[in-house]
């Protein structure tokens, strides 16, 4: 046997597993230039199908690793809900048309719909363009943790064996990686999560669904809005998709598609062309004829289940459905497509796949801080603290969301089954979850334009707060004619924070004035040039550093009053981390050391 | 002596000259699928400096080309026109800041200011994706027309020798190309224009100006804002670009810069730190520092030509700066970025070099619908008459505004000094220029965004005009409950149209009604799947062939009755060729048959 050595690599993080999830996380360590590796078992990304819904909110996290242009260019927007329902003579008929999102100041009020090999493409070229690929096939067979090197963040404490499934030509088929950290994103089989012992906690419900991704050849008039189906011959969905596409949820009964014995879906005893035959019953009058491709498609049963631990000694980290799976397969574009009808607010995006994995991103700036030393390795176990209430908040609702679609209808002959107004509708104007719940929070983050001062272009806030591994302080001056504190106090104690926290704080001014005449000569020059003013170093008061005056009602939307003023602190990850009155500055700097190194 | 074969080929289209206005003219042939070749004398596209301003119209031009994202990505936006006069203590103040485009309603409410080079590219790289790349550095040699072959439209009729600047390793220094059109888009100093011994008519002004491209390093509030100074000490104007650089033209003494034996600008005798030394008398007591790099500069006097004839037996023509210049030297941009400052409605954008490049396309549809034979050549004779009376509107308006803006300020001393409320600002509300002027089109293209009624999606109206060569019918149903016509029989008449025209229309149909709800099941069937109505082929009611029902006003906003309706049918080029009432529609097909073979 020839002797062949095996390579030994050391990195940063490890992540296992490039679905949505892991390539979000991936892309985000990366841009925050951390030393990141990527493999997944897969031999190239996924073609067709699979999950879809992207939330108005998530669509924002796109958009601040400049990435929501591309996702809205190939993606479809959903905006109508329709309902349908046993109409009089035998067929279904339009009980309602809503917004299918009521959100109306999000900065973009609709869901979008893209399949995932789109959205893992996204991601892929983005990191490409970072020097980063993922390698496949691959897959773990080894994780050890060195017990004597969990206290060294910068340690390299998890010892990887990674296998490669197509052989090289001329290599060895193994190698070996030491992570300082891993992430496992390898999907509801997570493999990471079973070295761990994790135990999946919740259970299968008895709802089995088919799903088939297509080209419908159709009248029904809401055949390009998300159309929920409630018939006598039982219930559908429909979500459109890119270009003509839909995806169509179809209920089945168990028995047809259910191994009586494994209680597993069996694939075998149906296809597409049965999943349409139960469909096109479902909505008569109408016409639906079985095309003649289908681009995708799956039966699976709704199962709830989140993991019982998130993470091994904050040096192993699960996400996405490897912690919380709402299905045995992998079509949870059910849950993925209908998140945004109900009202749990934030957590409305964990009901989505995709959308889960946007909190992969909870982890990574946390990753970041604690390898740039900016952190103690501590601030890694508030991950599974925010993490898991969140999944089971989730579980929650799709327990009882499931419940009532796969239910029966409400008929006159049927007075207990579910009426569509039973349907949760709409997302409340809430905006991400915040770690201290005070009213100026809520609605920081909704669609609020600015005006910036150096040269009165229109703004969107969300823009000044790109991911970049930064925090945020917005300083709301309030109006500076009225306001209490004198702006030279306030310049002051921003100065002093800035000064002490510099590299990790970026400093954006919002003033409440209507025009740039309004705001003082001083107040100009720190609006268009902070570092100029403050008297370091500066150039010309460039558009690198800047602030935004207030235009229409930004002080009203976020509940701030002009003549007081408050301080907005935003977290990497887009969260609010405090707010304070405009005098107690020094209320974020303790806020600061109570985590930062 | 070798015997070297001199290649002949044969094109559709040679387009001579690759500055913004040959670019633009050779992307639309290329994207009508017409065989097209374009040529230029320099070994590369422009680095720096040129031409700068994109007016909102032009921006929409962009846009119906799939191109305006990249624009708006790179470019920079101006929003603000500030003035400055000289004030009590012998600097200067501010006077009054203004918005720099008074068109709230139009799409792009601003002006873009980007470098030639990136405008170029972007041409470039859309027609790259088409196949079309340029051959350069060539020249034309020779241009004949053969009167024989004049009279068939598919005749090559011109025979241009074009020579290789950088002589081929292994090939001809020469190639002959055998076209049936020659566009001759070669700048101030066209080849094209002195082969057919075009003059060039107009004068030289006394006014001298100096450019420079630069990052600046000042206090100058406004140094982001378009900003115009008229001081004790000479005039200034400050145009913000991409990145953090600005473009500052600087207004000289004749005698400082040009040779009083030739009258030409003799740029050795000023160089950008003099040009900055006298802004930076103008700015006082701004600080107004030279940098030490400087990005482009040249000085130029204003002139003010119009070629006296745009076109040559229907075969060969000349756009852009070969028809049309305001100065012998390259730095147009003082007008390019001003143009949006004065009231000649559209003629505003033909004070700008890229800008009068998009009326290209005046002449690109006409090409496109001669060579496929769906009109006479006739229909080319209608370029020099539409184009000619642009080009005199903007030379009157140029000689008129460069006397306002080169004249002595007003001040207290001298109260027949030019004051700032003299500069024109702002553009009135009204759309590209079209052929018969009926009220209803006065605003068919500001910012109206329709619901579409399939989907239920925002659609911006200008994205359903796309530049693909085709007319569209905008048929404007009115409100169908009320609508004197029935819809049955405007469908009919439509159909009718469209069977005879179908080629070269596409129809978009926009109802008033606030929801769908609101309009007929057989519209809706009209509205989703037009074809599938009209009982042609039909698959599902696909966004592909689709209308829009109407949200907000747009009705209003048109100045169409809801209670009539109306049809308006708009040209290739996005100009409105025609408004008829609903049950005129036989007016259109006369307009149709007036031109179209």
């Amino acid at each position: 046997m020839p002797t062949t050595v095996v390579p030994e690599t050391k990195v940063d993080v490890l992540v296992i597993g490039a679905g949505p999830a892991g390539l979000m996380c991936a892309n985000a360590l990366a841009k925050a230039g951390v030393n990141v590796r990527i493999v997944d078992q897969r031999p190239s990304k996924v073609a067709a199908g699979q999950a879809d819904g992207i939330q108005p909110r998530t669509i924002e996290v796109f958009q601040s690793y400049g990435l929501a242009d591309r996702l809205l260019k190939e993606g479809n927007e959903m905006h109508v809900a329709a309902f349908y329902n046993p109409g009089p003579n035998g067929g279904i008929e339009l009980t309602d048309r809503v917004p299918d999102v009521t959100a109306p100041t999000a900065r973009y009020p609709f869901e979008v719909t893209l399949h995932q090999g789109a959205i893992e493409n996204i991601f892929l070229d983005s990191m490409k363009e970072m020097g980063v690929q993922v390698s496949r096939p691959m897959v773990p067979t080894q994780l050890d943790l060195d017990p004597a090197k969990l206290g060294d963040p910068n340690a390299y404490a998890a010892r990887v064996v990674l296998k490669h499934l197509e052989p090289l030509e001329d290599g060895p088929s193994t190698e070996v990686v030491h992570a300082k950290f891993v992430v496992g994103t390898d999907g509801a089989h997570s493999w990471v999560r079973k070295r761990f012992d994790i135990a999946m906690e919740g259970s299968q419900t008895d709802y089995v669904w088919g799903v088939v991704d297509m080209i419908p050849q159709t009248d029904f008039p809401d055949i390009r809005h998300k159309t929920a189906i409630h018939s006598e011959n039982g219930s559908c969905m429909i979500i459109p998709r890119e270009g003509d596409m839909i995806r169509l949820y179809i209920q089945l009964e168990g028995k047809d598609a259910v191994d009586a014995v494994s209680g597993r879906v069996d694939m075998k005893r149906m296809g597409p062309h049965q999943l349409l035959e139960v469909a096109s019953k479902s909505m008569r009058p109408y016409i639906f004829k079985t095309p003649n491709e289908f681009d995708w498609w799956t039966i699976y049963i709704i199962g709830q289940r989140v993991a019982s631990q998130f993470s091994v000694d904050e040096r192993v980290f699960i996400a996405g459905d490897a912690c919380h799976t709402h299905s045995p397969k992998a079509g949870q574009g059910m849950n993925a497509s209908m998140n945004d009808s109900h009202n749990l607010g934030e957590s409305t995006i964990r009901l989505s796949r995709i959308i889960s994995s946007s909190l992969v991103l909870y982890a990574a700036w946390k990753l970041v801080y604690v390898l740039r030393g900016w952190a103690g390795i501590s601030l890694l176990k508030t991950y599974e603290l925010e993490r898991r209430k969140y999944a089971q908040d989730l579980i929650d609702f799709d327990v009882k969301f499931s419940g009532l679609f796969s239910g029966k209808p409400r008929t006159e002959i049927n007075q207990n089954g579910v009426s569509h107004e039973d349907f949760p509708s709409g997302v409340p104007n809430v905006r991400r979850v915040h770690e201290r719940d005070r009213d100026p929070l809520r609605r920081v983050g909704d669609r609020e334009v600015l005006v910036r001062a150096a040269d009165g272009r229109p703004i969107e806030l969300q823009d000044m707060l790109p991911s970049n591994a930064l925090f945020k302080l917005l300083v709301f001056t309030g109006d500076t004619a009225t306001a209490g504190k004198s702006l030279d106090g306030v310049a002051k104690d921003v100065t002093a924070l800035v000064q002490k926290f510099g590299t990790k704080v970026e400093v954006v001014t919002i003033v409440s004035a209507t025009t740039l005449d309004k705001v003082s000569w001083r107040l100009q020059f720190w609006l268009m040039g902070w570092a100029e003013y403050l008297g370091f170093k500066g150039c010309c008061p460039t558009r690198r550093i800047c602030g935004g005056h207030r235009a229409g009602n930004a002080y009203e939307a976020y509940g701030i009053d002009p003549r007081a003023g408050a301080t907005v602190c935003v977290r990497p990850d887009g969260y609010v981390g405090m707010v304070t009155p405009l005098e107690e500055l020094d209320t974020i700097a303790g806020y600061f050391e109570s985590f930062l190194a």
